[in-house]
């Protein structure tokens, strides 16, 4: 079995080395094949090693960092600002082939600035673009993109979305994935002339398998595999089903802890629905990544506890193993070939 | 009492007369000051009104009209061929002083573009939105705006939909609405140029209560009374929060109306939570309102069935009472004040 290396930002999120350490330390059994690197404040880590009972060994090694980028912090002034940083190091890591991959829950902002200015991005591409796999009524997955890497785009930019979600979708589908633009309305008149113009070079591509328009109620209905939209919209987007599907978990949540009968019949009644609709809400799912670059950046929640951050380590090995960066290149190639001849 | 006369265009929407007409003999006997003038076929119409008992009085007119307005029709395409279309005609009676205010659930960009060419726009507003209310998780509502009008807006155009959708919401709530950008984080430095600029704006005038951005998640959480955003991202963000609720409704629903014992308990026990997670449904409400225009038009979804008819109608008999277009006027003209003073 070949080793893959992941190089962890354990300072980065709301809860730092709290959460990270003990999912790395969990990851390692996950995932036989799995070597991880914690950077950060070394003092911190290993005061969390201690408390699981670990000590550093040839899976788990620790690099001292000496600085934290805040979440606050611009991307500019962070870039500026990165070196000796737990994320910057963390990604230097990929850059020099010491790591495969690497993941941080840290500000999105730097980590995007700085993955693009250390890695470099893919040849063909002009942005990358943040991707996310959202749940949908069937039980299987979809994935979005952008979802807030990009304020604005060109449709070009959509286009290349479009490419890369439909390489990373196919890695995890075995097929061609059905490729959708989020739109106002499904008929090809609709939307703004980025997304009129994306649609109809998606039309003329044999390399995508394009299905047209999908509106924002049908997000979660499984019409499409991948959902390319801008990371303005995406992120508004997916927030907003996100935010829905907490109202109705948290409401749901009440009745069922109330200490009545009625409480309790709920709980031992309905509590497989429950869980069947806390599936539904995007917002269970981490390890978004960050597509386009040479080389495979991770990003968790901020707020993600142990379980999520495992995810996060999971999404980053099976990339690795998908070897998603090269899929994106080939296919991108494939488009252009079919604009020479 | 005055009385206060609203145009309906009868043949508007997925039923036409079925709904339409029904609504209007019911909305009659709710709304005592109301007349109504129901704008179609003239043997449709009747034929509805038979069933109903009820024969055309000095509440209750017909005007016959020779054509519909399809909803495939392109906006430009349906402008030139409107001619004695229903639609057409009832906001030509809006236009002429014979009714105060029309409602119709026929092609969304048709009668946008039908209005603004009868209508006018206000003094100061460069475009009309389309405003209408959602429900919050604390039972009271908060108004969105735009919702499609429009698919791409300048900070210019943001900025009066803020001011249209703020002197809307007063006349509901009695005090100055906390109004919101929709954005994709709440920190001033976040989202795309214009929503920035837009920001920049409402945080210069005293004529707005500014409360800053307000991102996807947060829709229906009661922060902010009026959220501003363009039609693109407005619409696909509240299709995206209808889309996930009414997911959830058909998943609980299902298990409600399961004709097992645990769907009798279900019934027995939840259905009164269940009918309060039905009315946090963006979808539930019906009567988005076309701002901007000189005169009132409704727009009612094209799916509406009665009872949602209804409530257009009372949007319409609201803001007819009000005098919403002349506070938006009112409050443009404050804030040019400002700028002048």
């Amino acid at each position: 079995m070949q080793s893959l290396t992941v190089a962890l930002d354990a300072m980065g999120g709301d809860f730092g080395p709290r959460v990270t350490v003990p999912a790395a330390v969990q990851a390692l059994s996950h995932f036989p094949e799995l070597k991880v690197i914690l950077i950060g404040d070394e003092p911190q880590i290993t005061t969390q090693l201690l408390q699981l009972g670990v000590t550093p060994h040839s899976r788990l090694r620790i690099l001292h960092s000496l600085r934290v980028i805040g979440d606050a912090e611009k991307p500019s002034l962070a870039l500026r600002n990165s070196h000796n940083s737990s994320m910057r190091m963390a990604i230097d890591l990929v850059a020099e082939g010491e790591a495969d991959a690497c993941v941080s829950a840290g500000n999105t902002g730097a980590l995007m600035a700085l993955s693009r200015f250390i890695l470099k991005l893919l040849p063909g591409i002009e942005r990358p673009a943040l991707i996310s796999s959202i749940p949908t009524s069937t039980g299987r997955k979809s994935w979005m993109l952008d979802l807030g890497a990009n304020v604005s785009c060109d449709a070009d930019s959509l286009f290349q979305f479009a490419i890369m979600g439909s390489a990373l979708a196919e890695q995890h589908l075995g097929h061609a994935p059905r490729v959708a633009v989020l739109n106002v309305g499904t008929e090809e008149i609709k939307g703004n002339d980025v997304v009129k113009r994306c649609a109809e070079m998606l039309n003329k591509t044999q390399a995508i398998n394009f299905v047209g328009n999908i509106e924002g109620n049908k997000l979660l209905h499984d019409v499409a595999d991948v959902i390319v939209c801008d990371g303005f919209v995406g992120n508004i987007c997916l927030k907003a089903s996100e935010g829905t599907a907490q109202l109705f978990i948290d409401k749901i949540r009440a009745s069922m802890t109330a200490s009545s009968v009625k409480g309790w019949i709920a709980r031992a009644l309905f509590s497989s629905l429950f869980d069947e609709l806390k599936t539904l809400n995007p917002d269970q799912y981490n390890g978004a990544s960050l597509l386009g670059l040479r080389g495979i950046v991770i990003k968790s929640h901020g707020s993600a506890d142990v379980a999520a951050f495992i995810n996060a380590i999971g999404e980053a090995v099976h990339e690795v193993k998908r070897q998603i960066p090269s899929h994106i290149s080939d296919r991108l190639e494939a488009v252009l070939l079919e604009r020479h001849y």
